[in-house]
């Protein structure tokens, strides 16, 4: 879901960018009007982000499925294996394409808990002479979250934000390489941010397409191609209601809030079950089971009926999930829980 | 530029499509109503071009950049080489991209003509043996453009029509491979079509990424990631209109027109010149100079004052350029013939 302000300025805007005469989706990417909108945009972002300095940001495309193989093939350098802290089939995604490139040590897992857990940082085995550590802060499919950020001493961390980034302050200075795909918290699907740290940017593995390569569009500042502009142009006008909200600061103050509501009345009523640890529970996704699975359909039936919809848990862990994602209003989240406490009287 | 009329009806939808409450920005990518919207687009798309059954449609990312790797990654499969005709700047990239995976032999090129020509097919030095003939069918720099497809026998050829499909009617039988970036005739930046025939889909070579393997892409429907939704979406709406206009016959009729007219007009002034052999000429876009180069910033200003935009010529050739995509109105053409005759008259 996207702030239905954003989506009413995109309309507005849709045929005449500020009096152009021309759409957003009809401008050159070499153009001065979308030389501003996509400055502005970036600017926004680091300002929300406090980027450092020393970070390029890039707004590329091929979304967080592409930098699972760019990540490696542009941050090995001479180096041979990584480090990978697996948490949720995203990481394991994430994963796989590496070991295509690299050795990868599974630093920790919790698959044996069905992910429904962050190990003890104690326990992970990171290895000093690894290119990197790769980690994903947010599990959409299993609701786990990293609500602190893993130390890795002077090996470099990345973490594949696609489904957080935005939703609470961020300190950047800690990363490496931090990446996401728009669709979730940033904008419309065909754009993905990736923020690097300048001294991470050295040549790739032989062979490495170059569109696969940071360098290019690092050089490029994002136009080594034409990008996807406007895509990139609605993140920018995310950016900007995100900073008419008061920032990253608020955001986080109402996404705890909301999911700690949500959280406690699934705790509260013994017909609702979340499987996570609670010091890992994601703030944006809240995977749940009915204590009777035969209601499932009916309670997403009915659930739609209410204006609630895409509540459907994922096929790998069955039940329900409410995304929380910063475009939902706080009234939709207030339905739902209104709604659930309904359906577990009249069924449970 | 895109039909006014598309850019309406996408305003009208912006905010609530088809009465589902929802943008198509906001759909997942697996609701049943982008799949609706995802299935028409290629089922129009195919429509319009009549791709044949054992071709597969695929709606992707990363642009034509993307595929100058794709290409040789996907379809060398156990040769080592393959052919390229170089008519241009964008054959001289898709040429340097693959050369970084197998020997290119560059079987005619019109460089040193400053690629004003296409060479006679008699003069190509094509090769049995090779993977694929890649050419360029319209280069947008120079304006050159093939009104015949190459004869390649059982060599599959490979076309980058990212500046003129959906110009004119195509054989697509005629060619393995077709790709396009949607930015010129199809729809926004950040969506690329590729029709391939089924048979070339084969295991790439070792170490593509997974996002750069046609047969995932496949395999998935266009959907092994987040597909840019809105960009597909917005194409859709393009092949509609296409269609209202009576389809490629229609459109290649009106092309060529207004092609037609607009060099008639540069040919019978001798203040203007455009420096492409009569029968390589492109209909999309048409570069020419003006007798004194010192008048070129004041040519571009004045035309912008009448509303004739982006007029100025690739920096690597100079002069002017215009595109007459199909967004193009007649009118637009109309009214550069005129303000041409009238700043000749006044300054030539």
């Amino acid at each position: 879901m996207l702030p239905e302000s954003v989506m009413r300025r995109a309309r507005e805007e849709l045929l005449d960018w500020h009096g152009t005469g021309l759409s957003v989706m009809e401008m050159s990417h070499r153009s001065k009007a979308f030389a501003s909108i996509a400055e502005k945009a970036e600017a926004d972002l680091r300002e929300l982000l406090s980027v450092p300095d020393h970070y390029h940001v890039l707004f590329l495309q091929g979304g967080a499925s592409s930098q699972f193989a760019m990540v490696p093939l542009n941050l090995l350098g001479t180096r041979g294996s990584a480090d990978y802290l697996c948490t949720g089939s995203w990481s394991k995604k994430a994963i796989a394409e590496a070991q295509r490139y690299c050795t990868v040590n599974v630093a920790t897992t919790s698959e044996a808990d069905h992910f429904t857990s962050i190990r003890d940082p104690g326990s992970w085995q990171l290895h000093a002479d690894a290119a990197f550590v790769h980690y994903t802060p947010n599990e959409t499919i299993h609701g786990v979250e990293f609500h602190r950020i893993p130390e890795t001493g002077a090996v470099p961390l990345v973490g594949d934000f696609s489904s957080t980034l935005l939703s609470r302050p961020l300190d950047v200075s800690r990363h490496g390489l931090i990446y996401a795909g728009a669709q979730k918290n940033m904008g419309p699907a065909g754009l993905c941010v990736v923020i690097v740290r300048a001294d991470l940017i050295t040549a790739p593995r032989a062979g490495t397409p170059a569109m696969f390569t940071y360098k290019n569009h690092v050089e490029a500042r994002s136009m080594y191609n034409t990008p996807p502009t406007y895509p990139w142009y609605v993140a920018g006008l995310v950016f900007e209601w995100l900073q008419e909200q008061g920032g990253l600061e608020a955001m986080a103050h109402r996404n705890r809030r909301r999911a700690e509501k949500l959280y406690a009345a699934i705790d509260a009523d013994a017909f609702y079950h979340n499987p996570v640890r609670k010091e890992s529970r994601s703030w944006m996704n809240v995977p749940f089971t009915l204590a009777n699975s035969d209601l499932d359909e009916r309670f997403i039936e009915q659930a739609a009926r209410e204006g609630l919809h895409e509540l459907k848990g994922h096929r790998s862990v069955g039940g329900m999930r409410a995304s929380l994602y910063n475009g939902m209003p706080d009234a939709g989240v207030e339905a739902l829980i209104d709604f659930m406490v309904d359906f577990s009287r009249r069924h449970g």
